[in-house]
């Protein structure tokens, strides 16, 4: 089939996926997102586990990135309450819980949360069933929880494979939007807690083999402490490609920009380091696209301190304009 | 003035007021709701303690009620939370603290609650500042905030007078509208807690002092334990009198059938006795309509022993067509 616009599915969850979208968004693209539902932990975790909805926090961000409504109801989608009783939840989780509720089916429900949100594209669970991510690690540990998975504990063994405990099938609409895809757009975000358990539900891998897409992964601009200590972007491909199947990455879009040194050090002795580039990939079929991807002025709050600081990011424009060149 | 369609304004909040409000929009009418902004207890106290948010229960309630958008957004805004972590929070009010926190002025958050629930008509709080409700005893002792005013403790004095501290001014645009208004009705609901606060800001009784607009008072079917124990139809009438000025109500709408004997019983089981006629009021310019009011079928499920049980309730639509015929 030909499309008039491309066809760009992007898998993951989470910041980097916020910004692929919201950069893609700004070009004549068709933009699906489908994002993984064995979160846990925080907003999402207590919402899961106390009413027994789709994990809601992955879904919500990517409909905020997908939204053509008001920007005050993008921004209320967006607020997290901090006052006692409400134990940091964030709006739009208790929004899509809610809706899930009343509206009794999880994937009607995110459809009604697409009309009210007027969302330009479609956000699609990877799967309509929640399941648990086990990470299993080089001595053998397993570990069960995606936000037990994201704990911080120096000495603990690094991950080797990770698979979801139930195995459960695949959403048949992910499933026909990456066959009927131009892209399918691999987003930076955590390795084994982001955009594996997207790759995981039985149906995704075959998939993602059958597809006629060009397969593009954004590899992560830094490392992160307990998942990809010391990772390079090869270290990142194989770990995705263990993953994948047979089916191998087509492009691997790269950051070739520094961070400001004092930026970079901040970073280091949190444990976290710019992913290097450590030459030709092991895959020769894969073409790689290097390119200076960082933006210049992104900051947050920093809660304990109130400081302002700066974040190493990627800049949504310039990643959506290396996306459309590996099209 | 001359309107095309009559403007009628509906004053309170509560079960009554979604009840008069859901029966008149089925004509051609122009609705507002004007609401208290002193309520306290629940869901709506703990955001308006937490958050410093306009106490948002009324609001909500109304501005369903007066919502055009789709069945799926109305049923949302209703939905309570059952979970631990919410403490019993409605997702209506939830809505509507965060979008006043991310909008920043309640008024303008209203404002666009109004475009996202696609409200027909207005839903105008009293005050843009929240108060709190005294109540003044007969026998001298001062109660303050509407949830311990709410509270049932029997041995208690009867209320005379409540008063709001501090004293807040009235929002102007609620002034205006009753100004305008052909008519104003005060809905059946608590009487001290939920219809005489709308009474009380500065500003409110002049305005009913001065309107052309014919005031209707519609009398609760059942007495409320604490708050209006043994009330005939005229002590509710001296009661509101007395809190609205010179104004004297031109219309008194009560219901004239009897309850089913079972469901009466159960009633005065609890303290409650359905509201008697008396004969003629003191006022002796007020109209009476005395029609069966009472609806056939609503039922609640009884949260402790998950009984369904009937209720005594105004019927929407008898109560629409008894204002309706009093214009």
């Amino acid at each position: 089939m030909q499309h008039a616009k491309p066809n760009i599915i992007v898998i993951g969850g989470g910041t980097g996926t916020f910004t692929v979208l919201t950069g893609l968004k700004k070009h004549p693209v068709d933009l699906s997102a489908i994002v993984t539902m064995s979160d846990g932990g925080g907003s999402t975790g207590i919402l899961r586990d106390e009413l027994g909805v789709l994990p809601p926090g992955d879904l919500r961000q990517c409909l905020v990135a997908l939204s053509d409504a008001d920007q005050e109801l993008r921004d209320l989608f967006l607020y997290r309450f901090s006052n006692e009783s409400l134990s940091g939840h964030n709006f739009g989780n208790l929004f899509l819980s809610a809706l899930e509720k009343t509206v009794g089916d999880p994937l009607k429900a995110i459809d009604v949360a697409h009309r009210i949100l007027r969302v330009n594209g479609r956000v699609i669970p990877v799967s309509s069933i929640a399941s648990n991510l086990v990470a299993l690690l080089k001595d053998g540990t397993e570990i069960i929880g995606e936000h037990r998975i994201d704990e911080r504990i120096p000495e603990r063994s690094p991950i080797q494979t990770c698979q979801l405990r139930p195995s459960v099938p695949a959403n048949p609409e992910a499933v026909e939007a990456i066959k009927n895809a131009d892209a399918v757009v691999i987003a930076p975000g955590d390795l084994y807690t982001s955009i594996v358990p997207v790759l995981l539900p039985e149906g995704i891998a075959q998939a993602l083999a059958s597809t006629r897409a060009t397969i593009i992964y954004i590899v992560n601009l830094v490392t992160k402490p307990g998942q990809t200590d010391g990772y390079t972007a090869n270290d990142h491909l194989e770990a995705l490609q263990r993953h994948l199947g047979e089916r191998m990455i087509d492009v691997v879009i790269m950051n070739s920009a520094q961070a400001a040194p004092e930026l970079r050090q901040r970073y280091e002795a949190q444990g976290e380091e710019l992913v290097q580039w450590t030459g030709p990939l092991s895959s020769t079929r894969t073409r790689v696209i290097l390119a200076p991807l960082i933006a210049d002025d992104i900051q947050e709050h920093a809660p304990q301190d109130r400081l302002v600081r700066s974040l190493i990011r990627h800049d949504q424009d310039k990643l959506a304009h290396a996306i459309l060149m590996a099209l």
